[in-house]
């Protein structure tokens, strides 16, 4: 693997999961192979489960990992090419990717949208320039559009939790919010499932809130949330704003919170969410605190997710 | 010893110093003894000398240890049960700590009072949340309360320095501060020293400063300073805010502040405090630069605590 | 070595030169010699090469390194000698030296000027104190005047890429910047090219930014840009502010940046800055992602500058 920026950089996603359930049930199977080598993290924006995440699958590989908070910190970096640096921004992303190509083996990046202009987010540019400039592989630890670490550790947690008899129903389901929250996790979501053949995919949201069609196509879509949580095995509860009207906050219905009432529908369904998550707002204490959440196991499947993405990427 | 919050969860306070000291004379001693197991350090507010002899212990043990600065790295966690979160919380301290039970085999967490209820901050909820949810062992690293491993330092600080004829005077006298100061050193000091049979301790402050009594219990107190400091061998120079006026700054009466005139009452008493103390306001600049002052001595065997602390914990 | 705050504390600077190109290529030659030590980094400002390369270079020496962000972590320092504490200072440098002392084998400090008194920036008491209270060696990554190991990284990027059949011809010219930015890059330029004796030295600015007379002796001093980069070899690009009239900004005449047409009067002259830098302010783009820049490369030697420094300290 070269790089890891979405699902399209796996060739097997099946063959993935099982390098990271082998992982987990035996975290220092390779704890030398990245010996000698040395990864950067940049976090443009905050960070938990990610950072601690990754350093604990370094630390199990034998890499060396150095964090780098370029906002909390106090480095603002310059995005534009061509741009006249007199305002806040510091150093301009060319000069930054270009040192840290020299400071270290792997990049891994974290950058938010922006939620200035969509194409311009949805262009990926911040993180397609730590590529371009640094020389070096780069992961991304959640990106404008996309947050395939979040949604490598989802897939692993549905295997672990699957039915053998059938092929499960997912749903993925809209939820309130009160703030204007990236589409990343659902975008990217949306894409593993399609792009794995173990399951079948719905996704439900209020009208207003459609996806970008480039990460839902071959899912079903429906706008009744009862009607798509029906039979399902799997729901999967994130919110996120508006794609056409870029960033909007449209409605906060909160009959769209998932609570017991709502799981009675489905096939006493698992319910997962990526976290941090905003209890009683866009799911119940019920549910989170309930025998059916799965939210706790989907964070610490994030150690194995990450620490199989750094393996590929050392084999190469 | 399965947490450490405060004194009640040390069995034998001599035995745990002779511990300490033979670690301070071998810091090595143990160095394998933490392999393949990781500490999670989670920091609500600022700290520099609790933080890095936590990393030194640690490192000492062969313990892995990562640190989270929850609030400069913008994480700030809800510890109402119920809460609907819509707010500034973007966390519940359930999910966070859950999922750091899942990273960790050990947590260590600093959690200062809020000063909006005295009755939730002295239930500590805080820390007791930590251990309910992540079902791992934690150490306070200063909670609403207490201050535990600046006692434990004290401590042996004392013992270090002790009169080997006689039973030691031991005064804990208030001193004026600007700001509204918590009372985790001093009841914590309190305890600690009514808990350990070498020592006799007497308190000093103005009316009005009363500690809870669940932490002085045992002490002589005494509203009169210089006839408190009568023959000390050591004082322990501390602020704290009013109690009963929960978080109130009833007087800077500037004559409490220890000058070398004031000793003079004293048998030679040795000087401490915890650090970092506010020069000319909390205590003079002849004391600090002067040859009574332990205070450099206390700080660093604030690594000779932790790492005694976290070996009782990996023990078990 | 006993502390690095200038090339005044190197002795024979070709020889330090050799070192690091050594380390370079063999990074981890010397890969046990800070066994069991450890090494304390503060940085009350930000950093991101330095304190990366400064961590790459210890872990290649074998030497633990804890990072303290003075700053953003909350913790504010009193410099002041007999200071009233009732401000916005938490802790006396007096009291945390002093701990840090008990902490680390060696400290690093980060303190840029305060700008607020010329004559106590130039003092550089701040740096000062920490080698006196902490009774440990000190390595300057940056103080109020100087940046030596940025300079030590130029001489090695200058050495690599110096002509070997005469002495070349190195230019230092004043750039414009929309800030008050310190002189320590330049003032320490001046002072190492003027101690080392493969180099001539030209320094050029609009009159009003001379810069102080105690690092640029021995340089020429031509306040004509065009003329005095006239066969120049070498061309560091930077921005200082007044040192006369004390950090004020005088003009940011534009014509001053440089561009392709300003190298054509030099010998195919390598560019050099520091980093970070304002792109189209101080350094165009054309230049900056042109053939003849060097910046990435000092960037890199950035690492072996330290290691270099920190082996030679360890060495005593």
């Amino acid at each position: 693997m070269k790089n890891f920026l979405s699902v399209n950089d796996v060739t097997d996603v099946d063959a993935l999961i099982s390098k990271a359930l082998y992982i987990k049930s035996n975290p220092l199977a390779f704890n030398t192979k990245g010996f000698g080598k040395r990864m950067g993290c940049i976090f443009m924006n905050p960070s938990m489960r990610t950072r601690l995440s990754t350093q604990i699958a370094a630390k199990n590989l034998g890499l060396d990992v150095i964090i780098l908070h370029a906002g909390s910190e106090g480095w603002a970096f310059e995005f534009q090419d061509g741009a006249v640096m007199n305002g806040t921004t510091v150093e301009h992303i060319k000069d930054a990717a270009r040192v840290l190509g020299t400071y270290f083996d792997i990049l891994a990046i974290r950058a938010f949208p922006v939620f200035k202009d969509r194409d311009e987010d949805y262009s990926e540019q911040v993180i397609k320039q730590f590529i371009k400039y640094s020389g070096k592989p780069v992961i991304s630890l959640e990106s404008s559009t996309l947050h395939p670490l979040q949604s490598f550790a989802d897939a692993i947690t549905i295997q672990e939790n699957m039915p053998q008899s059938y092929k499960p129903k997912v749903v993925l389901t809209w939820a309130p919010h009160i703030k204007s929250i990236p589409h990343c996790v659902a975008n990217s979501f949306a894409q593993w499932m399609s792009n794995w053949d173990k399951v079948d995919l719905t996704i439900t949201h209020p009208v207003g809130y459609e996806l970008s069609e480039q990460f839902t196509k071959g899912a079903i879509i429906n706008h009744n949330q009862l009607d798509a949580l029906k039979d399902a095995d799997f729901v999967y509860v994130k919110n996120w704003s508006s794609f056409e009207d870029y960033g909007a906050v449209k409605c906060i219905d909160e009959t769209w919170m998932l609570k017991n009432a709502h799981l009675s529908h489905t096939n006493h369904a698992k319910v997962m969410h990526c976290l941090p998550v905003r209890r009683n707002i866009e799911l119940s204490d019920e549910i989170l605190d309930g025998e059916y959440s799965l939210v706790t196991k989907q964070a610490e499947n994030r150690i194995w997710a990450v620490q199989a993405i750094i393996s590929e990427i050392l084999e190469g």
